[in-house]
């Protein structure tokens, strides 16, 4: 089954049936990538769109075509089906909705069109946006990066795989391949997990499932996947009203909440509770070295910060050691007693303030209880437009990224947006540049955490792809 | 007890001791406030001060004071509570850290001015920020509102007492009074919380405790406000590293979670996990009319958003029911079915693109099921560059402000700003100009209705300030 899958994730040549404007979302970045002249046009209304030959049906392409991309009306689509097989295609993508999602008349086309495809070619979709794989040119909406990195996500929402490519912060991951396959009326998601957990270019997998007609071999392609790969999942309708919202989205019968907990388990999986946890997860996993331990230090301008949040650290699972003494010794050096806490976590606003921040993190980083640092960059905004001037920020980040890369511990920046939005994007822009990760809150830069130090666990160091450049 | 508390909150005169480039950082604010010629300054350093004469000590003031400001190095504090003494002084707010925080000689210091002060003035502090109460001109620090609102806030941490009262989004809440009294070492959490409790000026009050030595009287005061009014808290130090924390910020005994939990629901509180989530709700609180039921509608562009935020809302013990067959009439007429779903939660990308969105909110709202609404306003970058454009968002705002009043059902809006921070910050600036709180996802909002339902459950409609105009 891989090898059928390689050939959909890399085609030699890729045909748009109902290329127009109501399909220009996604093919003018396939258009402009390196598929060149192996990208071809339908539409019988059309001569030409962008630039490209517009071919009147499949059958009128004179080279063979493996993988087809259907924007066209359900209604249309058992047609264009049946031109596929007559053109010898492997496989194609119905990005169009209107089918099993919509009620009975919409599952009746669906089957209609499973039993044309039936052991002549497979099918993505109907009702989800297909595949993105940079290296091959495929790509499912505008504006998504070209370059890639080691994320592959199987996503049977098509808006967390747009999302999850997009810009903004969560551009910071780079992917491998990523496929939304919507109603799995064929390819469903135990094939694209067993595809992808084989996958050498991807070494973290992210799977977003609301259900499967498939369960037993998912569970087997995901207990696969998770034996050479770590494998973070979200499942979507664990609840009776989710699962109901599941069905109207996918038409999937998402199963009881129970059973998928004894999947995650058997299967060696880390369960996410949301897509947003995910992706943190994903962004310290590609630009952070592992935390070989749970000891995490904490340095903020807050006592308030300091304890609700290693509340929220220990709950979650990891460890807030106090520091050794030869630790505190040079700490007390630094800095007042008055007005800060040195034992970890670090409440320490005169370093802020005074240029002692840099020794102090990488005091707290030379403890050995210490595998991995929240910094949480804010404070009220009188002194924060004092201190925190852009030059500050750069010099911090600059350090940061050098004391993560000295001590091969994780250094993960904490910024709640709330106080100040354009003091927030400051803050983002600045530590993205220096290659650190920015999190809201120090509750989810620890889940990040948290995440990653399972992963060390499991698949040891050489997992990570950080190498620190 | 309350009587001798409003005298603090509401003093004739003021006097700051210490005043000087170092704590011009909380001293310019009052300056300009309305207290005018009823603040005097003291340092013998200077003549003149901020354009105010300066006077080398207390007893040189010619009129009485009421309230006294402290903001000298520790090692001088009990000079100047003997001058207080002398004075007459009702209380003295001690800013200057350096106390019982610090081990035992600061132990000693503290103890040393509660000896001074007993019977003849009371303290706030020592290392607190001492008291917000723009009615009486009495700031912390620089740059926080001059207008007062209807939400109290006891707080032990000076950083969260800070953040309520600073600008940008948390702003949106506006308070009769916060108080940040660090140390304790005279007057406490339930000084404060009783005289909250009371004042007909705070219709909300907010608690943040780390630990008290007055247990049993915090309990009774907090019993006695929840009898009155809603008490959202959050407890610092649930967990045995937090406590330490909580011990290193202001000398606290945090106490066991159990016991808090009894006293949770004992004293008939409502817990908060987070500073952000005791925030959110307060500006849901302020914003929105009462959530009647617990029935929430939601509405996105995204069928995986839609699943796994109706999971977590559930979770949370909100409601996403079925919509009527009525309503359901009423969408169709509305909508596609391809690539929607109707039946709650919305997933409804047609409707964002199409105009029909406010028809579909209003729909939603007026099913009998439905008693408050999210509205997440996101979509993948490239589709909401053409569509949510700054006239769209305003358009859209200005609707939901007008349904949220016509039927008195809350809506919320979600916007999860990694995607876009420009975009996110520019969806602030708009539905908060129509009066609409914006949150970071969907199960953030979700969680500030739940509260909310259960304040409206207690308390009934008359506790909200929300009035639509």
């Amino acid at each position: 089954m891989p090898a059928e899958l390689e050939e959909i994730f890399h085609p030699r040549s890729v045909a748009v049936v109902g290329a127009s404007a109501e399909t220009l979302g996604y093919i003018s970045t396939i258009s402009e990538g390196k598929l060149g002249d192996r990208l071809f046009l339908v539409n019988p209304r059309y001569q030409e769109f962008l630039g490209r030959k517009c071919y009147p049906s499949l059958l009128d392409i004179p080279s063979p075509v493996d993988y087809v991309i259907v924007g066209t009306p359900a209604r249309v689509v058992p047609d264009v089906i049946r031109d596929c097989v007559k053109k010898g295609v492997k496989a194609v993508h119905i990005y169009s909705s209107g089918f099993s999602e919509i009620g009975e008349e919409g599952t009746r086309l669906e089957r209609e069109i499973v039993e044309l495809a039936k052991g002549k070619l497979r099918i993505i979709g109907p009702n989800g946006m297909g595949v993105y794989c940079p290296e091959s040119g495929l790509f499912f909406i505008n504006g998504q990066p070209h370059e890639s990195g080691p994320v592959g996500f199987v996503s049977q929402s098509g808006t967390f795989a747009i999302y999850s490519t997009s810009a903004g912060e969560l551009g910071e991951v780079r992917f491998s391949k990523v496929v939304s396959y919507g109603n799995a009326a064929d390819l469903d998601a135990p094939d694209f997990v067993r595809y992808l957990g084989e996958d050498p270019k991807t070494r973290l997998l992210l799977v977003y499932v609301e259900g499967t007609r498939r369960g037993r071999e998912l569970f087997q392609a995901l207990k696969g996947a998770a034996s050479r790969k770590p494998v973070l999942m979200l499942k979507g309708g664990m609840t009776p009203e989710g699962a109901r919202a599941a069905s109207s989205h996918t038409g999937s019968l998402a199963g009881s909440q129970r059973i998928w907990e004894a999947v995650f388990r058997q299967a060696g999986l880390i369960p996410v509770g949301s897509f947003e946890e995910m992706m943190d997860a994903a962004r310290a996993f590609l630009l952070c070295p592992p935390p070989r331990g749970r000891g995490v230090s904490m340095a903020s301008v807050s006592g308030g910060v300091s304890v609700v949040e290693t509340d929220a650290c220990v709950e979650m699972g990891l460890q807030v050691p106090a520091f050794g003494e030869e630790t505190l010794q040079k700490l007390r050096g630094m800095l007042p007693t008055a007005g800060t806490s040195l034992k970890n976590p670090l409440d320490v606003w005169p370093a802020f303030v005074s240029g002692a921040l840099p020794a102090v993190l990488e005091t707290a980083l030379s403890d050995d209880s210490i595998h991995c640092m929240i910094l949480e960059v804010q404070m009220g905004a009188y002194y924060r437009d004092l201190v925190m001037t852009e030059e500050y920020l750069k010099g911090l980040a600059e350090k940061c990224r050098e004391l993560q890369l000295r001590f091969g511990k994780p250094l993960l920046i904490s910024n709640p947006p709330e106080l100040d939005w354009g003091f927030a994007y400051r803050v983002r822009r600045i530590f993205r540049e220096y290659g650190l990760p920015v999190y809201e809150s120090v509750r989810r830069a620890a889940r990040a955490l948290y995440h990653l130090h399972r992963i060390f666990l499991r698949y040891g160091e050489e997992a990570f792809p950080f190498h620190g450049s």
